[in-house]
């Protein structure tokens, strides 16, 4: 129950170990087809380009910047977290002029300050779910202002547990990892990319590994299927069945599913004297973060101290705070396998029992 | 029995689905622990920057390169094959002056041509085994002559398989992938740093991801625990079971291992009528290649649709050639689980039976 990687789902455990096959083999390149068709229903989109990057969400990141950013490009990035700040760090490493649009930590961005940072931005980079704060900043209406700018999305931890419109938001690249609402262990990055995006791609990017047009070549249906990397083939495995699990559940029963885990879990925290650290309105179902006050804690025991106290008498892992607010939040996780009112209840009852010793 | 990804050990298989840990989980640093310092094991190397890189080979060979090339160093690679190529591509990608040395593909590198290609280069890289040809470049004779230089090699195909002596050949950055010698599915870049290359790592190096003064604080024992992105869990599992086989096993016996499944499918080749394409005195045991003459072949089937029918007939999957070769040499892979007599057997009476239908 941190903020990821949560359980994986018990068909993921299973299909990890199935026999391994080349990554050239026609009967894996069939596997990968029907996972990117996959996550073509999960991300909402009809982009041919939609696979899973060889890489954790951090690659993704990167691969969505340094294909489309040339040195000097003007990059608007909304920053209310510590991946809007990584995503600053990554376009600066492509060369990018950097424009900020900053909320403080726990608010949403101000969409309409985003669209009005810079008249022609190459780029403008949101993440749509901030770990680091547990807000959902708005993405939706940020398409029809974007101008000719390209949208990159961050949807690491929104992707699976909550709406994701990929099409119908206008986003031209969109990066997720398989450990957070997908129920699939850490490793790869799903990954759409609109036709608009590949228009643009950057000659040559400084990445060889993350070099899109030459992943595309190998991943795409009907491409020369060329050897780029070889695949990652178990975690292939395991995102195939992690997608399967939650195609049969239902996009919109896992939304409404992780939605109700975190109704519960905040109304259960918020009973035992725990304060919301995101915004009203804007708080994430599947990552909840809370301020800590040191009152509530037992005596001689500090947040740390009692997370430390969960992993070992509960086998309950939740996350402490980062930046600026390490030491006085909670960030718990709610995702995918994990988003189970059981595990709510067991979790509540757990602190419950600490604060009271 | 491809060139790659060969069979899991079964041990790994089953760790690949154990209980999923946070990747700040104290029990799963001692876990990531313990597989760097069976790494360091395997490289035979006392590096304390010694790890699994998460993303597969390739990955690992852009990170070597990132963190040390700045624009205009002058960079030597030697060049007898398709993975030699990709090192001057990637080398380029980082603003690199490339000095190429070249062999044609099957015969090895000149390590003295390869020292005397420039005076004073930033940086050396070969590649240890060429997966694309099957040949082995000398690497132990090139430290005394490297001069300030820092050596990169690629060990891809060689960690786990055959002698690779990380600190008595000066070698300062290797990597290698797991779906090799290790026995491992693909999908991380074990890789080791000498404290020489270190203190040449480059400032801000344009890759995020593969930043490896940023890593280094997390994978480090003692190191601050920092997060930078989240390690690929399942598969690092599966790394500390494949090395835990490989070391039970014992490095050497391993190495011999390798060697006499190669000797004797190299001796079984050539009685079937294929002659060796690498070089005599340099063909590596775990990757063969043998150039497939039009005539042994049954009337009407290429060397494509033979590869084809082991697969489709006998569930083996060998490899094509690459590049010059495609189309002319069969890569044959005996690494790892898969480096067994009873496959070569197998392999050999197959295509035997293939061969005169």
């Amino acid at each position: 129950m941190g903020p990821g990687p949560g359980n994986p789902y018990p068909e993921v455990t299973e299909a990890l170990g199935r026999p391994l096959m080349g990554h050239l083999d026609p009967a894996f390149l069939a596997l990968m087809d029907e996972t990117n068709e996959r996550l073509r229903s999960v991300w909402r989109t009809g982009n041919p380009l939609t696979f899973a990057l060889s890489g954790t969400g951090s690659a993704g990141m990167e691969a969505a910047f340094v294909n489309v950013v040339a040195p000097g490009d003007v990059v608007v990035v909304g920053v209310n977290g510590a991946f809007g700040e990584r995503m600053c760090e990554v376009a600066r490493r492509c060369g990018a002029e950097v424009v900020r649009v900053e909320a403080p930590w726990g608010q949403p961005l101000d969409p309409e300050q985003v669209l009005a940072a810079h008249p022609s931005p190459a780029v403008i980079a949101v993440v749509h779910a901030e770990t680091s704060t547990g807000v959902r900043n708005d993405v939706g209406c940020l398409a029809h202002g974007k101008g000719d700018a390209l949208l990159i999305v961050d949807c690491v931890t929104s992707l699976g547990g909550m709406p994701v419109e990929i099409d119908a938001w206008g986003v031209d690249l969109a990066y997720s990892g398989t450990q957070k609402c997908l129920g699939v262990p850490p490793g790869l990055a799903p990954f759409t990319v609109s036709d608009r995006a590949i228009s643009r791609f950057v000659e040559r990017p400084q990445s060889w590994y993350l070099d899109l047009s030459m992943i595309a070549d190998y991943v795409s249906a009907g491409s020369a299927r060329a050897y780029h990397h070889t695949a990652p083939i178990a975690m292939v495995y395991g995102l195939h069945a992690g997608l399967g699990v939650l195609l049969d559940e239902g996009l919109e029963a896992s939304w409404a599913r992780h939605a109700e885990c975190g109704e519960v879990l905040q109304a259960g925290l918020a009973r035992l004297g725990f304060e919301p650290f995101a915004a009203e309105g804007h708080r994430l179902a599947q990552l909840t973060s809370v301020v800590v006050p040191p009152e509530v804690l037992p005596a001689g025991l500090d947040e740390a101290a009692c997370r430390r106290l969960l992993l070992d008498r509960y086998g309950i892992e939740i996350g402490g705070g980062l930046g600026p607010v390490a030491g006085k939040v909670w960030r718990i996780g709610l995702m995918g396998h994990t988003a189970q009112l059981r595990n709510v209840t067991l979790l509540l009852a757990a602190i419950e029992e600490l604060l009271s010793q």
